[in-house]
């Protein structure tokens, strides 16, 4: 008789990093797991609507767990704010009220808490959006990782508001509101001593007011509005393609990649397209409008470079391509797996 | 020369596990620390009340992260469905819309994500509300232990309702709607092998259905409705009386403590009064409206032993007083410190 070797154990299936990257692998998490009990299938956007007093309300939520809890550019507080405030925008909508929630480790430094409350208050104040009620508790040593903060915004829509992640269509043009790759690189910087710590600051800010004046500027003619945050703007442009089942074509001569991001993701071996942005939109227009909302996003602050980067096809569906510096073209996956783990 | 020995280096202060408590500890640091900044002072409701639409819209925020995370009478996530829909029935609000935020450690079972998840799903769907948005969070192993989840939710008022924490007056009658303590007992037995887990489960439950029956009764003569989670019965009724400026008195020998509970309580050196319940509440009631609403928490499955437990005093104000078993009176106290933690 050959000896044989014990059969390995079928292991429990396990969460792993990769389904909280914002990519593939938590995709197939909500898919599978999450989204068929709770939301039904197919739920691809940042915020819900809920009719309500004859209305709709917008509502978005999102737990916040990035490292380190102060990073060049904000913290978790500022960050935690204009997250669930720029799911809000992604809808089309004004935040109106915010809810904060805090999970603390046993041993966080009181001044730690102190200068992220005010934080917190700052950006909701500058966002002209009031913290209305909130929840506070406490887990022991080594259960946390210092502080977690889960926002929950209410909106209301913005008048002539009608965007989604499906209603892109054919012809539409693809705006991006900034430079991409600053937080994520930014975050990486702030962990490691990679010595380019003074050059990139995160990109984190508030994007209503960019979007309450496209939608002032050509109403439903935008179509669809994204913040390409976890994953980065290769998931989010997926993301969009998907729902609307149309194709995105993007010029990478046309993507505006800070110098230093792009020292800093070619030492790391990421794609600046994978990375993290917290300050930054894209946006799918009807073609007759675009010249007026480009102008509209330049006219503020938030989107200075505003600028297009591509069209929308008919299909095929899904399929997110770019025309390369070097004349060929490229399929834009979405992240696979986990690229940058708590990055927001 | 006398040897020294070095001097004590001034410890930063930092959070204790007491401050999650729901007792003193906690009103402490929210109000040092928290509440100025973000909300002024002397908040003292479970749920906010927010002009929206031309009505007013009732929002509610709470983090779970109770250990274990499936206990007797439930789970994280049925208790965070019930805890968020209580929160916003304690302000006199029906519960309209859910969001859901996960933070999961690395390592977590799957099955343990998809037993929470239908859990959630059971408890929302059961609760008559939906589930509108979410969103998951993956750290790293040991940054968390397992699950947290946080739930929002979007209420809408009542018509007639018109509660809150400073609505108590002196005459008032304190009702109570069912036993205490056998939330966090259930919770103590589920983590130790103490004997008596067969015979407590957790009350958790939905309590909006019973809060919709008493404001039906008597509107706004339902002044005040709080449950009594964390810090327990005491802690709740110490709030309501300094929210309102009076005293409150209550018969010990009313008290609907389960004989289990009692037991246990003695065991562990708890006090009953202390300890976390998820499925009762309390409410000041004007005196001629009492036995109205008290047939009304009983015409239905979460309050059939709903009873009155004392009065509402003129004063002194804050003070909460128990007739005692033995015929003396003593103060009682919000918890101090720590009793319990992540019972929630």
């Amino acid at each position: 008789m050959n000896p044989t070797c014990p059969m390995p154990r079928a292991e429990t299936e396990r969460v792993l990093l990769g389904h909280g990257s914002g990519g593939q692998l938590m995709a197939e998490l909500l898919g599978k797991v999450i989204t068929p009990d709770l939301l039904g299938p197919g739920v691809a956007e940042d915020a819900a609507l809920v009719p309500f007093n004859g209305g709709q309300a917008v509502l978005s939520t999102d737990s916040f767990v990035v490292t380190p809890r102060f990073f060049p550019g904000g913290d978790i507080g500022s960050l935690a704010v204009h997250g669930t405030v720029n799911d809000l925008a992604m809808r089309g909508a004004a935040p109106v009220a915010l809810c904060l929630a805090y999970v603390l480790e046993e041993g966080l430094p009181i001044d730690d808490l102190a200068r992220i409350t005010a934080s917190v208050a700052a950006a909701a104040r500058s966002a002209g959006v009031p913290v209305v009620t909130g929840d506070t508790k406490v887990v022991g040593r080594g259960a946390a990782d210092g502080i977690y903060v889960t926002t929950t915004g209410l909106g209301a829509l913005l008048p002539g508001a009608h965007v989604s992640a499906a209603h892109g269509r054919a012809g539409d043009v693809v705006l991006l509101s900034g430079p991409i790759g600053c937080h994520g690189t930014a975050i990486l910087a702030a962990r490691e001593d990679l010595g380019f710590e003074s050059e990139i600051s995160s990109d984190s800010q508030a994007l209503h007011r960019l979007v309450a004046r496209m939608i002032a500027a050509a109403g439903p003619d935008v179509h669809t509005l994204r913040d390409p945050t976890r994953g980065g703007l290769a998931s989010a442009l997926n993301e969009i393609a998907d729902a609307a089942a149309v194709g995105i074509e993007i010029e990478e001569a046309l993507l505006p990649v800070p110098a230093p991001v792009s020292a800093a993701c070619e030492l790391l071996g990421l794609d600046p397209l994978h990375v993290a942005n917290e300050g930054c939109l894209v946006a799918l227009v009807s073609p007759r409008a675009a010249d007026a909302v480009l102008a509209a996003m330049r006219d503020g602050p938030e989107a200075t470079a505003a600028r297009a980067i591509g069209t929308v096809t008919a299909g095929p569906a899904g399929r997110v391509t770019a025309h390369t510096l070097v004349g060929s073209t490229r399929v834009v996956d979405m992240l696979v797996g986990e690229q940058l783990p708590r990055i927001c």
